[in-house]
């Protein structure tokens, strides 16, 4: 590939061969409403911090504060839409950390870092990447630390016995 | 607190002081449909695996998966249910695994143990519990093995200088 990528979005499917640690993959952004927060926690995770601004205020977080798993959704939404892997991203799982919360208005971004590469052993036609994301606020503050390991395949024909 | 506890949910909220190494959990089960799951994967996780049974069945997975961030979303709703901690369930983050996919008309039941209990050494007020959280199918399969960290307060007047 000797033509500059102008458009991440548009790069072709990556295998394994493809990654390259220390590699940063930029997810964009994206913005979160009091509504959509409201949405999620009512589903997902409903507690008053969450889904009423007059309980968050007296709460720990002095204001609403989006649930981590809705903070987790979203940075996922970025990363798929910024780390085209061959076949789909999946996630084996991985490790995380919300610093600060996620706040209504919002505008998140997402920098992905490759992070390591590991063959598998016992199937040669894939291996695990590991990936460290980091999703900022508009003031730079993280608000989601998260290293997760995800399954990629070899290119067809490489790696095999 | 001399009473038998046979109600969960009724659980006075909990403080540090209250948590036990090895205690568990019950947190109940939630079902999750193949609309719910397009749904959170249209939003959150766009992937032909967790929107469209045709291309699923042709993926890796071999059939419509839930995403894996969706998994943890429905565990939340479970662990919030029947971890009743004062002033609430606050994560500071964790680590996870999804050993196996949730499947459209999946019944998910979550178990959670208390791993650890870690005063604060800067902030008497509160500390950290760990929380090891088990949620697996109607199958006995687990879905989800995560431990997470959670903000716990001390009970109001204990553990100051």
């Amino acid at each position: 590939m000797d033509e500059p990528q102008q458009e991440p979005m548009m790069t072709p499917p990556l295998y394994l061969e493809d990654f390259h640690v220390g590699e940063q993959f930029d997810g964009g952004t994206v913005s979160v409403s009091a509504d959509e927060i409201k949405a999620f926690a009512a589903k997902y995770d409903p507690q008053p911090f969450h889904m009423d601004e007059e309980a968050a205020n007296a709460s720990i977080f002095k204001g609403l504060a989006a649930s981590g798993w809705h903070t987790s959704a979203l940075a996922m939404r970025l990363l798929v839409a910024s780390v085209p892997i061959a076949g789909g991203l999946i996630g084996k799982g991985g490790e995380l950390t919300w610093p600060n919360p996620t706040r209504p208005g919002d505008t998140l971004h997402l920098m992905t870092t490759v992070v390591s590469i590991t063959p598998s052993k016992s199937r040669p036609d894939r291996g695990t990447v590991a990936l460290r994301s980091e999703l900022t606020n508009q003031r730079g503050e993280p608000v989601q630390i998260a290293t997760m390991n995800v399954v990629v395949h070899a290119k067809p024909g490489a790696g095999r016995d």
